[in-house]
């Protein structure tokens, strides 16, 4: 498989699956959600589970009748009541993928936290991955925790650093370059993320994390342009060539989300990693593509992940 | 005075002022101070006096020889000669503006912060200032601290608000619009800087940084695009609209600064401010057009800093 380079490959690959993952939605009554899932459906890139409240039965039983095949419906009391019941669905394996609608998403999370009956597994660690289609750069650029953890800790940079290069694995990055982001490229204990990223490089080097390439800290710049890095004298495999961006804390990569989307005019994509399925929650100042993408990523991701198993399997005969 | 919206009209309004100020040179001995150097003086923006070492004297002299009228040149044993006397030029009021070349920046500003022989008036705050023109964005965009302050405290806050307003005043912004940064729009103990913008906005609101509109928290895509103000909700006369970004720490600006750089075709300008004179400190993977123009933004901010005190002596009589 080649590197996906932008998210019209991203969907044909996901084309070229002859399985299609099944997507429990969460009060599908916005415009932007609405859009994501007829496109998908009409795509036939998912099969979908619809759960919503009264109010907008009708409007939900609407997209069941275009697509009878591919869409199942529920109707609940509240919001509250959908998150619960999508959540009891992946929990039995109804469904292999939550999607975010019309309902706030500390409801949502509250529903996906619950220690007796969410999706985050004990140990486990809810992280938010991102990946975006930048113009200015010629492939995509997966970076986290843009939405979850403010100052990642070191089991939380372990846990962002997995989850990131099993997305790239699952976009065909087979041995992805890992970027560790700071201000520049000194070790300071003043700034403790520093020593982290040295302790995160030595556990690379024993393969912990599979076959990647990590370096840092550095810069933005220095990550993804070759120029900077020769400049400051600096080389090796992720210097001007990164896949994977590690922020260290939330300021960093939130000013990073909104300043490629705004300025730059990238296309996003994202999804919560941690629970046992992946959970599409874009944020309100998203777009209807930028939904879109997501859930392209969340199935794409899904179906690496049981290829593997199935991979996986076969090395056990 | 209409705005100034690019570095364009910048240079051609500093061309308007008849007084030109006077830069002193630590050792313009690299291609990209060179370039600046030689472009203003082509431009006649600015006289120079040009310190250097004996190793780079032939070329120095080579530039006086080409504008004898605007070039001074003096030789030193080593660039941290060259630094103590520029600083001492600036002290005696024979330079306006210092500028750095090839010389580590820590050893320039060890001479700048000099107790005894520097330029840092006490109880000054040393802030770096940056002014980008991003082609996607409609008009000049003010920020900091991308270089100095690691994590400002309310102190430092106040002296990058003060500093930047001074900028803005001197491209023509008559009333800044400043967003204070975060991640979204709570304020929130856990991230104390929050609290610090609670307390500049009532700051503001008495006055105290003079003719400004303050909003915040918020994240920079709220701060420069209407349209996700709107979908959340938010309007205020900074929302979409900022002229002055205020980050919360150095992780943050940076990728900013580098983001925009590298990913959004931004031109970049920017100087230290809080010594008595503006300090031209670009990184070594600045272009030289950046060179240039953070020239042409010191120069400016002098000027017009002439202009006001010009005022402010009228006023007296």
């Amino acid at each position: 498989m080649n590197p996906i380079k932008d998210f019209a490959q991203m969907t044909a690959y996901l084309q070229s699956y002859s399985e299609r993952k099944r997507v429990v939605v969460v009060c599908p009554n916005d415009p932007h959600t609405e859009y994501a899932v007829l496109r998908a459906l009409k795509e036939r890139l998912a099969e979908f589970v619809l759960i919503t409240d009264s109010h907008y039965a009708a409007r939900v039983e609407d997209i069941r009748n275009q697509y009878p095949q591919d869409v199942e419906v529920f109707v609940v009391p509240t919001p509250d009541d959908a998150a619960a019941l999508a959540v009891q669905m992946v929990r039995e394996g109804k469904a292999d993928i939550m999607m975010k609608g019309l309902i706030n998403t500390d409801n949502l999370l509250h529903a996906v936290l619950n220690k007796q009956t969410g999706i985050l597994p004990q140990g486990e660690i809810l992280t938010h991955i991102t990946v975006a289609h930048i113009p200015t750069y010629p492939k995509l650029l997966i970076f986290s925790d843009a939405a979850v953890i403010p100052r990642p800790n070191l089991a939380q940079f372990k846990a962002i650093i997995r989850a990131t290069t099993e997305v790239a694995h699952s976009c065909g990055v087979e041995e992805p370059r890992i970027a560790l982001l700071h201000f520049c490229e000194k070790v300071n204990e003043k700034f403790p993320h520093t020593l982290d990223y040295e302790m995160l490089k030595e556990c690379a080097l024993k393969g912990e994390f599979g076959r990647v390439q990590m370096d840092g800290p550095m810069d933005v710049k220095t990550a993804c342009d070759i120029h900077s890095g020769n400049i400051k004298g600096l080389s090796s495999p992720v210097v001007g060539n990164a896949d994977i961006l590690i922020f260290p804390n939330l300021e960093a990569s939130n000013t990073f989300y909104k300043t490629i989307t705004l300025f730059a005019h990238a296309d996003m994509a994202g999804m919560l990693r941690g629970p046992i399925s992946p959970v599409v929650v874009t944020s309100r100042s998203d777009s209807s593509i930028s939904k879109y993408y997501s859930l392209v990523l969340a199935c794409l991701s899904e179906n690496h992940k049981s290829q593997i198993s199935v991979n996986h399997e076969n090395l056990c005969y």
